[in-house]
């Protein structure tokens, strides 16, 4: 089943709407463009062998790693975030890691779960995209349909056990006028990532060529623009990844957990 | 009579301090480092027949232009920026100006008061700096004890009847991530010229040459550094002596009208 943004947010304008939906598993696609208004959260699941390890590491490093909600061990429900919550169904698609290998790729992990395993919810970019498009800011990747471009940079993050690398950073790029309302914009939502980390040149933050991003896809910069760079949510995935725990679940790139949690009620001020 | 700038915080604690000591005759120089944590204000006054004019030029034009108060006619008095102001006294030095000449400078403009006169009192860059200074973000005009490098832009102001001209800005180099913290710091204060208005390229905004600023003195920009630019209140200055009224007093440069406001209390949030 496939369907555009605005069929999406047809199919599903709430984030119960959504989970629902997941839940029945007659949709397996991305999750942008539905319940739109709602914030929605990246998910990594670790073992509580290696969780609380995960926990110091966000603490530390709020910028790309800016906790929505925790679990409990075991336990599948993430209430502050959406009283009915079923992590084990209520994604798209999952991808199941062992050693930090992909193992595989599944819509529910029902027979998967554990009574160790802890969920993490972080924030993402979604929400101060939309702030930053009701600002009247363009994204040029948004406008050209593309995945954001993103970096691993040479910006350390700080270590919390097994836990460490690199900052990874989105891209957009921006006249320099929106990249000024850009950071009052997202300065609001420090929840999903705040205000940019970086502005300008790229190889001071170790990044050699904005057209080879290491994830997401590239956009081009025009002549007149700022690279604008924020603390991006692949950070924790790829810190996570290269700590090989032994069993680990995230969301598959671009299906998220839709929260009932709305962007204007996480913005300060 | 001059002093270290600690000693001039000695000399007037408060804005009433500081107003007494310009009234009494007794001291002729700069404001800069009087009662510390008071908002200084930027001076014009113009007859009746310009002040109009000038009041709608200031409303349109409110980044370069933040007006802190406007006189009644005739009035010496601001009560709203300190209840005993007379500003015919209380500043250390005035500029006065016919056709847009500059034809004397001096300490008192008593005998050059007029029923018609009104005083228009413009928000200054050094509340803004005091808070960038606080927030850990260093100024390197500051510290190396020089004016401010300001520049004429390609970038026009709004007119009002006799008023037009280019905005005309400061600039002060900075590391990304000082001004992306910057923009956050003075996004708070809209009355003392709020957030940047450029960062980057200056020749996006018509300056050929960041080392021959067209007021002030230059600094250096290390290869590291962004400019970033602040609309600056020499634009009303340069936008009145353009327009060559009749009659004009300001205040001579760094000589300004010391409030009873406090910076932390015009910030927003």
């Amino acid at each position: 089943m496939s369907a555009s943004t605005s069929s999406l947010a047809a199919l599903a304008p709430t984030g119960r709407d959504a989970r629902l939906l997941m839940r029945s598993g007659r949709y397996g696609g991305h999750t942008a463009g539905m319940a739109p208004g709602h914030v929605q959260g990246n998910l990594a699941i670790l073992p509580k062998a290696q969780a609380d390890d995960f926990l110091r590491f966000c603490q530390r490093n709020p910028k790309p790693c800016p906790l929505l909600a925790v679990s409990e061990p075991g336990d599948p429900a993430l209430p502050t975030l959406g009283d009915d919550i079923d992590i084990r169904s209520d994604l798209p698609l999952y991808r199941v890691w062992r050693d930090g290998v992909l193992v595989d790729e599944v819509e529910d992990i029902g027979t998967l779960w554990r009574d160790d395993l802890v969920s993490f919810v972080i924030g993402c970019s979604f929400s101060f995209e939309e702030a930053l498009l009701e600002a009247g800011v363009p994204l040029r990747h948004v406008a050209e349909g593309r995945n954001v471009a993103m970096y691993r940079t040479n910006l350390p993050t700080v270590p919390a056990g097994i836990f460490q690398g690199p900052l990874v950073v989105s891209m957009r790029p921006m006249k320099a006028a929106d990249a000024i309302r850009a950071v009052q914009v997202t300065s609001r939502f420090p929840q999903v990532h705040g205000a940019p980390v970086h502005i300008g040149r790229p190889d001071l933050i170790g990044i050699a060529d904005l057209g080879a991003p290491d994830f997401g896809e590239p956009v081009a910069v025009m002549d007149d623009e700022l690279p604008v760079f924020w603390a991006c949510g692949v950070t924790p995935q790829s810190v996570v990844m290269a700590a090989k725990p032994s069993f680990c679940i995230t969301h598959a790139p671009g299906c998220m957990l839709v929260t009932d949690w709305l962007n204007h009620r996480i913005a300060s001020f």
